[in-house]
């Protein structure tokens, strides 16, 4: 399409003229200068340099396996992915991670589930040294059909039960429900009330488990399910208020849904927190800030958990570094209650 | 990482012996199948999917030169990738028109300029069949280090002179410009203000030259380079303010800084659009009708410029579809006013 596409690309054999060495060294000065003398290398590296020779990484990964990139999956519509800044946060950690290594970030997206097979094939097809993998929900295909492709996931995976050797990196969230609730109840609420996430994902069924933890025997009429959007909190708390008018208290799963129960809450003439508080999961910041009231919410570290994905999976890349660390293993960070207005 | 790391992957003999057929011919049939007996044809296709084989298209991409992958890559850091909904919007038309065909759309993420010559790398490295390229700023190495890798550009390239066959997709900058000012200049203002983009983009260069094209010897006080973003709208207005209070109307580049530059005159107490009428550029939805006061602005079709990119790329690539239609050319897209209540 450009001129660009047509120009002829600098050859081996020219780097190995311009060098005045044979393609064998070129080669192997390409491939990591191992047994070539260093002036060689030394005079191979120029010609490359000076021809603008790319070596061809199809050709060269046969040898090496290593592309020097990893892939990102998030196993939700791309949609999502932009609307969400979860996922942007997370991002901005594994892009600071990977740069550092000089590692390229691959971000594979989707329309939606049924492009997952196309997904995995990607990933098999010999075109990054491994994947980070996010936001799976229970029934998704994508961890069956990854083959010998070294993954960490983002959120403990529902099929994981720590004995296969599945590396993943998480927050304590059911831990982090737990004093969201207790704090609800040292306010001296009565009739709290949870807004569940996706319960195809481990992150609501874990927040839904510390809720429970602490609200036992619970009306389960004070238990609705919903979706991890603003839009799904707003018409949670709609049924809630609905089913429910003596609601105190409110813990949404996440921050979108406490903004959009917020909102409902206003609309239906209900103070935050003097009538209803609510408290929120992530601490999505600026956002949780500026909401109005400004969010009581359970903080975890986002960008870090995205470098962490991204540090544990180039050390399992790197054999010499894991037989001095050992092999990796999951991570599960703490979460800490941030007290603000609404709650 | 995962046990899937190490479990063995179904070979090529595996799939030979399974199907009763020499590796030669499970070789060619997952190359295309060409010269091969149907029934013979069916029946590895049978064993591959029995086994779940994937070919290591490291090797099979040698003889096929089919990845089918599209890379994109926005020159800017991944900050301002998430920050941007323009991003978010074209890569939405992209997204879709790829899926359509199968094809997986690979975004390269970087932090910086200084990442440029990695992502050269990946793209020259046999990843991907071709690159969609946006955001160019004048001085961006990234043009030259491509190669060999067809490319379609998002906005006119500042170095393309129309004989290169480089290939873009833009809309009528120059032209919405001068239909925005003109449009300002009918209101019956005279101290019509441009708050420009970067200028290292011709995107922002074009939206200038529209802007003079109707203001021909405009004060050159009332033209304020800016950046693209909220905060440097925000700013440029502030300067505005100071050099000609007298200032009655602004054409913002975009509409991020139109909405900071409305923010900027609430702050001073000017009414939008009493006492400065403020016009836009993007039509940003749905962002620009929930502007206070909702936003007149010059809107292109930012999803369908997405779409069009990677239709014209998929075409070029496809021999067939090419000879068919002709090689691809750059295509510039109209632009509407949109007139709500900022102006």
């Amino acid at each position: 399409m450009t001129d660009q596409s047509t120009q002829p690309r600098p050859t081996l054999e020219a780097v190995a003229a311009r060098a005045g060495v044979s393609r064998a060294t070129v080669s192997r000065v390409v491939n990591g200068g191992e047994g070539v003398r260093e002036p060689l290398v030394e005079r191979v590296r120029r010609a490359v340099e000076e021809l603008g020779y790319v070596p061809n990484q199809a050709a060269r990964s046969l040898v090496t396996r290593r592309h020097d990139a990893v892939a990102v999956v998030i196993a939700e519509p791309e949609t999502r992915v932009f609307a969400d800044p979860f996922f942007a946060l997370q991002l901005r950690g594994i892009s600071k991670e990977l740069t550092a290594h000089d590692s390229q970030l691959v971000l594979l997206l989707t329309e939606g589930r049924d492009d997952h097979a196309r997904v995995a094939r990607y990933l098999a097809g010999g075109h990054v040294d491994g994947a980070l993998v996010f936001s799976l929900h229970l029934d998704d295909p994508l961890p069956s059909l990854i083959h010998g492709v070294p993954t960490v996931y983002g959120g403990r995976p529902g099929w994981s039960d720590g004995s296969r050797g599945v590396v993943y990196v998480d927050c304590d969230n059911r831990g982090g429900a737990r004093e969201a609730v207790r704090h609800l109840v040292g306010l001296g609420r009565t009739r709290v009330a949870h807004i569940t996430g996706a319960l195809d994902q481990t992150s609501a069924v874990d927040r839904l488990d510390g809720f429970r933890d602490v609200m036992v025997d619970v009306d389960p009429r004070l238990i609705v399910e919903s979706d991890f959007t603003p839009g799904g909190g707003e018409h949670a708390m709609r049924e809630l208020l609905e089913r429910c008018p003596d609601v105190d208290a409110v813990f949404a799963a996440n921050d979108l849904m406490a903004v959009g129960a917020m909102r409902a809450l206003r609309e239906r003439g209900r103070r935050v927190p003097e009538d209803v508080a609510v408290i929120g999961f992530d601490d999505m910041l600026p956002f949780t800030e500026q909401a109005d009231p400004p969010l009581t919410t359970v903080r975890q570290d986002i960008e870090e958990m995205g470098r962490l994905m991204a540090r544990l999976l180039l050390r399992g890349l790197d054999r010499s570094g894991a037989a001095a660390a050992g092999a990796p293993s999951s991570v599960v960070l703490p979460t800490t209650l941030v007290r603000r207005v609404s709650a």
